[in-house]
């Protein structure tokens, strides 16, 4: 084109809308290539911080069904902005999450087998060892109960904000998943990609933290000097791993 | 075709159980799909309530070997009405479920490993979160042992009577599958694709109860108003999980 | 062609070798498919009883190598008949089986994880359900060890030896398979096939029973009269399961 | 080409890392094959003795981006001769174990998760029975924790020395892997080929170890005897499983 392209405001988020509603449907596939769903259990959002709107897996939809298309958007209230189906009824869950920590660019919940065992324990995963240690720095949290009444009125808000009250003054960032009580995880990333890795991240790591108690039930947390180590050499301003820091 | 088509009473019940030939099929290969079957050790059944007919696998052909057309053809007394071979050995405690619960469409039967570890052990699986409460109002029971008599005489059929008994008073639609102890379990749905859909949830719940009583042996069931909540945000007239109820 | 084919018994044998070549190669791929072995861990024979002669698999080949052609030919006294390469390193126990048995017709051995499991734990796997009593009319015995004699002087046919020595007055055709201790299950069959059948068998059990103690440590075992009725409605006179009967 | 070719040194060095990284890169991608990896938690390397070079994937790369050109080529002070990556993080681990034992073609460290959850409980794998014996003449042992000034200064360098403080006046080649506590395992071979196969090994035999001792909990390790025959079976002057010795 010869001419001079003018993007207005209105183009660039309709722009970064796509891409992200391409981003989700994605990561909403990688959860099932990863084996981390039963059939519809599980969803993926991620947010377009500068319109504040979210982009959300539709809800109960097979995933064979599901398309960049079809995802729903909503903004951080949860009206529908585009969207012909109901959005994920987890939906009031992951905004509340966004609406709390800026940071987060992507959310994920599953009840991926192993963690989902762990969160019906009513258990955090502890910090054995440096698989954990590579992207938890410390143990992954598990929520306190709903009360009857938190459960009967805005049930989905209210886990998001237990899942708030858990975290209290730590850094969501550091510790990039949680587990709800007598439910399942939820993970979350600097976008959606990112908050399926952790979430495949919970579901392995609580699979090796029953067995490592299996084999040694008094076993302790990791070493701090050795959390510290995998998640700074990993995460942070001196981190060394992977190619980024050459 | 320009001539009009009259279609008969039994023209109509030929092209429902058409119909159900290839339900009934098609369930019987998601047993395999879905991992829950080694060898020929599952069966799929569904009911044409219309006719009061009932399309079952056939017994002990391998999957490979399975079409809609070999599937079997029996009246609710048991009688082969289509088919050349032996419907599955377990034909009768279909039927017997089939009699009693006019709501249920279809029925599976399955040696799925976790499940049948907790028949074997004769115990209950707890409801201990929310995987659990999406599906099934309450525990997945655990019938009696058969006695000898029982055992001796009409096996299969006493062995769909057990069930009966074991639901007594309950509504098994609201509780959609049961173990039969030193057995299996089997499920079931308003029509044969449910059924299968309830015996993944009774694989993977045994699954993840069995990790939590390992993790936590202490634990407790889940929370009532949990229960309620999740049972009932998918089943029943105010549901508003998935794209139905829009 | 328009002449008459006269077949000699040389040719005869020939003949059924050729076959038995192709059947214990495809049984021993059947190995793999059904995830029973890592490596070169495992290994089928079967037995021409007319002539005498074991066909089995050469030892440590990857299955990627194993064809009919290559598969090796033994008499009953391990000498080599046909092929090229050294016999399975366990040829002797195999062997040590088929002149004590004459109705076996096809032996495996693998080093499936959770029969070796029990295996190596010294314990016979109980027969707490259908599935068990399906295949095996009673529990799955365990060999005591070998002394330290009996590893040192032909090791592989005192292996066999402390097979049939469990066995006892037994009948091995009704319990088709063992564990022999610190080491791993062998199984058998009226052929390779059937033998492979079994060993899929053993390892499904072991998993089950494993898990049915992590649920219940107290459980019996099943009640005789059911371990009858489903060891009988599959095996003998009066048959009913599946096609053959009707 | 008529023309005879005249190998220099330089020429016949070129050659070997030519295959060798062509070996090492085919060794990182059966590690995915063998399912011991999640994302990019795992590394293979291999040595050409003569030039004292060792090829070595790189940092944090997804294994579907990894070709035989990107691998990475250090000297054994750990010096990048050849690569535009950054090499493993875990590359000064590999080295010092190059270094101290000649005989040491290949290494490979994976998170793989059984075998991880023994060296987060801190314990070695005891040899339980064959299968551990026909690799590793005794336990799998499991190295002390690092203490914190080893961690803070030079930590992958005193990771490699922790693992030849553990081995000691032992044996490498005759138990080709280990544990590190709180971390996960490291396996070697005569070649990269051979570290992976032994890292399969080490992944098996710790799941059936786990299970063992869930069966049996007094569970002694196996006769000293049977380990020797096993494991002088497979290696050794008078080997006779497989091929090589007929």
């Amino acid at each position: 084109m010869s001419e001079q392209t003018v993007w207005t405001d209105v183009d660039l988020t309709a722009e970064r809308l796509k891409a992200l509603r391409h981003q989700v449907w994605q990561a909403n596939m990688d959860l099932q290539r990863h084996n981390l769903v039963t059939f519809t259990w599980g969803n993926v959002s991620g947010i377009d911080r500068k319109s504040g709107l979210v982009v959300i897996k539709p809800s109960g939809v097979e995933y064979s069904d599901l398309s960049a298309a079809n995802m729903v958007i909503v903004d951080l209230q949860g009206r529908i902005v585009e969207g012909d189906m109901n959005p994920s009824s987890d939906t009031a869950t992951h905004l509340e999450l966004y609406r709390q920590y800026p940071d987060i660019g992507g959310i994920v919940h599953t009840h991926s087998p192993q963690a989902t065992a762990w969160a019906q324990a009513g258990r955090a995963i502890p910090a054995l060892g440096t698989t954990h240690a590579d992207y938890f720095y410390g143990q992954i949290d598990c929520t306190r109960a709903l009360s009857d009444k938190e459960i009967a009125e805005d049930y989905e808000l209210n886990t998001g904000k237990v899942i708030v009250e858990t975290i209290g003054d730590g850094d969501a960032m550091a510790a990039p998943g949680i587990l709800v009580k007598e439910h399942a995880p939820f993970t979350w990333g600097k976008d959606p990609h990112q908050a399926v890795h952790n979430a495949v991240v919970v579901e392995v790591v609580a699979g090796m933290a029953l067995q490592t108690l299996q084999i040694n039930s008094g076993v302790s947390s990791i070493n701090p000097s050795l959390l510290d180590k995998h998640y700074l050499r990993k995460h942070g301003a001196n981190a060394y791993y992977g190619q980024t820091k050459k």
